[in-house]
């Protein structure tokens, strides 16, 4: 059994940040669960383009509030708040928004499971893990 | 793009309870994700034993406080407070206890992703998948 804590591993290498957000690295691909598990928080006020097109992930919001840009599906926003859950099951190209007043704080699950090693990169992916074994 | 409301979905029957717990199934295997992701409440005051022989499952918690027990690691026992994730790499068998007080809110994770077809076992464990597909 694996028992991490957030408020631990916050202040650890396990957090990375880039720009205004940051992730906590719960669970990696080294731990062989299949799926990575991320605490990733984005600053109140920011906004972020990502897209996964070699993962798939889901984000469920556990604090603050926000929208989501569905970016190929014209433009299509959907309201985040406690509660509420995307899932790219679609590597869908999207952009994030934290409302002003508080940071968006939420729960990811990725598969395949992110390896830690990861950069997003100009196109807002993440390279699939057979290219970081690669480089 | 899946967009789902645990506030909406808990009251469908997505939401399982059994005994003492309530599980609300955000993502099941059929959404193609490969995993499956749940926010199951478990009631203040509550004991539970469960062994997932088949699956890995990851369980964060997001609210109250309790305990768990590695019943066959000499009852190794981690306390559950907010921030804390338990892994079970080990498909590990053990007792998970919501302290009194406040009912323990978790976010879980599953690989193979959960069909919603699952009943819990005697043992505990829920069938593989393929055992479902043949019942």
């Amino acid at each position: 059994m694996i028992v991490r804590d957030f408020n631990e591993l916050k202040n650890t290498d396990k957090a990375v940040a880039n720009e205004r957000w940051t992730s906590v690295r719960m669970l990696l691909a080294d731990d062989k669960m299949n799926f990575s598990f991320h605490i990733t928080t984005l600053e109140a006020g920011s906004e972020h383009e990502f897209h996964y097109k070699h993962h798939f992930e889901s984000v469920y919001c556990m604090s603050g509030t926000g929208r989501i840009i569905e970016l190929d599906n014209d433009n299509k926003t959907h309201e985040i708040k406690p509660g509420v859950m995307y899932a790219l099951n679609l590597h869908d190209r999207h952009r994030l928004i934290a409302d002003e007043g508080a940071d968006l704080v939420m729960a990811c699950c990725f598969n395949p499971p992110v390896t830690g090693k990861e950069v997003h990169r100009e196109d807002g992916s993440y390279a699939p893990a057979d290219e970081l074994e690669k480089a």
